[in-house]
């Protein structure tokens, strides 16, 4: 059963109030809207655009600054040959059939799903059974397909919940084949779908004038942190563990893009790529200072065994445990618990997930994604992957370029071994030109291979080698032309591949579910249903401060501007409305905005420099001189007291009740 | 001639040094170089990423906090019809030719420049004379051809210099006669170009499964910014005039991208689109604020004949006096010079350049570019121009979208003209299924034909009025089924189409004149010429604090870690860097990546917490316990004090001559 989504205060949400809302306020609007609009493309408005902002400079403090990760800015516009060596070019895409009717163009997953579903719920219908919604998934969001009443086979309906349950592992030719098996029809038009071809997800142009050189838009930010590993690293002065990191646009095509800022075809990221040993565990030094956190993990196993069962757990045990693969993944996973919890994303609907064997790309060690809770159901906000040794390994192969780590040893290693001698002199007039070939195939040889070569040589005084191209195949080396001994060679750099681990955020689909998170309306206090409020810590709040003169009046402004000009001096953005709305609707708007606090300056306020500061959530306000106003909305921005605090401190403000008054 | 580039200190600028440490600080590095590089594309590393940051960040709270203006961030994907109405699908191009042997292509404007040019030096050399070069012009980089010295007919030589002096406003037709005319040969291989043709500019790509949504992406910011003007508008609760902002990647695909990030294919801009009533003379209201600021400007009549010099002049008199048209225009160039100062460009090296008529778009009334010197001559890092009302009414006009603002009128307007009353009972009887058409063609009449029509209505008791299509294309109206009488009509809403200021900011051309600006070496000190200093503004450097352990000791770890831990609590980053290079090479190596200033921890430090200051610019050094080291931090990172206040407060430390004694 799908968790119904709720409001701050635990109402019930109602998407379509919150939406408007987000709309009236110009959070964020679909682009090119006069222009009809394009599907899977959003603008952010100022309080959608400063909330983003505010939310990169959260990550930039707590995951770059904090762990002096080296931050890079590569470009989106990305040639053919490294997104074909990476694997995008051949892999990343998925699979689509059209309809030969109306020419709908459908994800061939997302269409048999749909059907098989309608069928069940028609069979369901026809026992007069409850029908009970599966868990809403946005990654498969799809239009819900008509059902009609009509009762299957006990069999078939086993089949088909069986298809269901494996509908994420079918390549495009087996959808193929589940379409004719079923005969699955469009309910739109009652005729089959065409057979699913492959879709890649990238856009493609053409970097140039003579057209030859074919590039994509970037789908991820991670390849241009791979390609300047070499680079960072010697930045670095060679230390070893190290993080890049990297924000910036990246670009899908999705087929069938839906669910407003969900699944768009192009979206802010934030990725870290931290480069770690793969000897030793993966150790991280910083590990102790998270081990205690707990955190509410859902396991592969129990997802296998078809539950959602979440369990919390200390993250130092689940590592412990070996439920999260390595203390460096399971660091990183306790970190972006933290920056969500500190960006105001409601604890109680955030959970990770373990990836499932079939859903990880194959090189992956382990993937857990922070997943939360919104009205589409749990939505993948963030992914924390080790993707191995793959990337790194994949460019080195392809490029020569040396993408790997040479580290003095601190205690030389030292190899016993069977080692192959050969006397130059002897051996080149003996093999002639074909001397390097056969002398290629003496290095090539294996430890064992070499034991049993030293034997024969030193039982016969000769050995035969294959060695295919030189003369029958079969050459014969003399004893005084080679020397094989089992003795000790020193080792004093050993060069390695590190391994990534990869904490990847999607800022939009974060930032959408901060907004459903933070909504209430003051319904639950009692007061009206339609005021809605949006209660983001002040820390990523759009403005922090609203200024409100009591009037229009000229006198005010030389007040207004001394007051915001000090704010600013201090970091903290405000804003003053002096619109002739009253102030109960000022505040109104302003509660919808999320600006957490709020300064009337009145006629009182002329004379003896005192202001009065309201509290978004409580409503309450307080009255002091500006300095003791001031200091107080420092304090609270930067999260060192709370509102409670202040009460305690400053004169409580009942002067007249202005919101009910104004109304 | 060109002025020729200097560092800081006034010394000539060795390029080769310069770029050769950017390189080696990672600076910026040509994206994809293991898989061979992709011209025109840059990736920034660690210390060009933080350095755009700071940039950005200053230029957010110097402009979009400064002026509430509405920071959007609108999609780089653009369908279309979008550009298509902007101008940019017919118009954004450049000509270019290519070499039929050896398949080069050229910029056709570039390649006639150059040879011609050659052939003119070519002359000079056979005449003997010294070969003076043309002021270096980056947006015309290219490579010089080779030349000959043969000698030209004194007329020859004349033409060729008037070619050249329009070299700007050829099309490609007539670029192509010129190759021709002149034959024009490659020097590479000795051939004609083919005819010039035009190359759009725009990257394109298809925008969904179907591929028949074309789209590009954005070569400016501006257009999003436009497409939501309604909203914002209405965002601004009606306000004008306003201001919308956005920071955000921009392309271009260049025919030939040279000259490092001066001219690339991918490139971050900073755009504000000013919405200002064109009725009034376009004042700004805090004008006055800035009207005393003195500006270097080249105006428009100064290089029509064919010069260079500049005047310095307050922006007040040079609005007053029309030379820069209206306020809000010389608002933001005034804006512009302060911002620029402020984040570290040498005043002695930013000039402000007018457009010449035939540089400008056709509805521009007026275009500043703010240009900085460097290496390569004056580089345009900034434009700022009056769009007028172009954009809003193309969009306006293809869309049916009302892009205007509707303002109340104080005084209502009272309009005293001819108008016709149609007796719509009479009327529609007389004229039956053609009423309509009829009363359209009544209504179509100029004021002047109305005067006519009364005094033909009033003289003969009716009117014959030519309607197409009704009748033989004439009709009879009598004076009993319309009126036509001169009188008042009062509007009390004004409608009209906002004009744009557009002040546009390229951030990767600032930021590496930015780069030029500010670097010298210590052999200006007397020091060693290989070692470089960048002396950023401590608000735009990369890392505010370097902070050195004598050695890397254990005992040192808890308080390099406090240190930093308090540095960031005041939001200053701080880097340590505990290697086991000796300290005076950690400075240096710091002095290349422009940190300000240095801590030194010694043990002396673990005994009495007292810390060394060290100054960037000077290597001067100052002593004492944290708290003073850490508030003489503070006010030097946010500008309230010099380092000369710092020394004149805390105890000067010579201890050791650490810089010379380490080398």
């Amino acid at each position: 059963m799908a968790p119904s989504a709720t409001t701050l205060k635990g109402q019930p949400l109602d998407k379509v109030l919150l939406e408007a809302m987000l709309k009236r306020r110009l959070f964020y609007t679909p682009s090119f809207e006069i222009y009809g609009g394009v599907a899977g493309l959003y603008d952010y408005g100022p309080p959608g655009c400063a909330l983003q902002a505010n939310i990169i400079d959260q990550w930039r403090k707590h995951f770059i600054l904090e762990e002096d990760m080296l931050e890079v800015d590569c470009t989106v516009l990305t040639p053919h040959e490294v997104l074909k060596t990476s694997g995008h070019v051949d892999k990343f895409a998925d699979w689509m059939c059209k309809d030969p009717k109306n020419g709908e163009i459908m994800r061939a997953d997302h269409f048999v799903e749909a059907v098989l579903e309608a069928r069940l719920r028609g069979d369901k219908e026809a026992r007069g059974q409850a029908i009970v919604e599966k868990e809403a998934d946005p990654k498969k969001k799809k239009k819900k397909a008509k059902s009609e009443a009509v009762k299957l086979d006990d069999a078939v309906v086993t089949e088909y919940e069986e298809v269901l349950a494996k509908i994420d592992n079918y390549d495009g030719p087996e959808l193929g084949q589940l379409i004719k098996k079923y005969e699955l029809k469009n309910p739109e038009t009652g005729v089959l779908p065409s057979d699913p071809v492959a879709f890649n997800l990238m856009f493609q142009t053409s970097i140039g004038p003579s057209s030859n050189l074919a590039g994509y838009l970037r789908p991820e930010t991670a390849q241009g942190q791979f390609l300047n590993f070499a680079k960072l690293l010697e930045f670095n002065q060679s230390g070893m563990p190290f993080a890049s990191a990297s924000i910036g646009k990246s670009y899908r095509n999705e087929i069938s893009p839906r669910a407003g800022l969900l699944r768009v075809r192009e979206f802010l990221m934030a990725e870290i790529e931290h480069f770690v040993d793969p000897e030793g565990g993966k150790k991280h030094p910083r590990f102790t200072e998270v081990e205690d956190i707990e955190l509410v993990l859902l396991d592969r196993d129990t997802q296998l065994s078809g539950k959602t069962a979440t369990k919390s757990i200390k993250i130092g045990e689940a590592v412990k445990t070996k439920l999260v693969d390595n203390e460096t993944l399971g660091y990183f996973i306790a970190r972006i618990h933290l920056f969500m919890i500190k960006i105001g994303v409601d604890v109680s609907k955030m959970r990770f997930r373990q990836h499932m064997a079939n859903e990880m790309a194959h090189y992956a060690a382990d993937c857990w994604d922070c997943e939360l809770l919104t009205s589409s159901g749990w939505v993948e906000c963030v992914g924390c992957a080790d993707r191995s040794a793959y990337d790194l390994s994949v460019h080195a192969k392809k490029t020569g370029a040396p993408l790997l780590v040479r580290q003095q040893r601190e205690v030389p290693l030292v190899i016993e071994e069977w080692q192959i001698d050969v006397e130059k002199k002897k051996f080149g007039p003996l093999f002639k030109k074909d001397a390097r070939t056969v002398e290629g195939a003496l290095e090539a040889t294996t430890q064992e291979q070499r034991e049993k070569l030293a034997k024969e040589l030193s039982d016969n005084g000769k050995i035969t080698l294959d060695v295919a191209g030189v003369g029958n195949g079969q050459v014969e080396i003399t004893k005084d032309s080679i020397k094989i001994e089992f003795r000790k060679r020193t080792e004093n750099v050993r060069e390695f591949t590190p391994n990534v681990i990869e904490p990847s955020f999607g800022i939009g689909r974060t930032l959408y579910a901060l907004l459903e998170h933070n909504f209430w309306t003051r319904a639950s206090d009692g007061g009206d249903e339609a005021r809605g409020v949006l209660s983001f810590p002040p820390i990523v709040a759009p403005t922090k401060v609203l200024i409100v003169p009591l009037s229009s009046n000229v006198q005010f402004k030389p007040n207004l501007k001394k007051l915001s000009q000090r704010l600013r001096s201090l970091g903290i953005s405000s804003r003053v409305d002096d619109s002739s709305a009253s102030i109960g609707k000022r505040y109104s708007r302003n509660d919808e905005l999320g600006t957490p606090f709020g300064i009337t300056v009145d006629f009182q306020t002329l004379q003896d420099q005192t202001l009065t500061l309201r509290d978004r959530d409580s409503t309450r306000q307080v009255r002091a001189e500006e300095d003791k106003i001031v200091d107080a909305i420092k304090s609270l921005a930067d999260g060192s007291k709370t509102w409670a605090d202040i009460e305690a401190e400053l004169p409580k403000f009942e002067g007249q009740e202005i919101e009910v008054a104004e109304r």
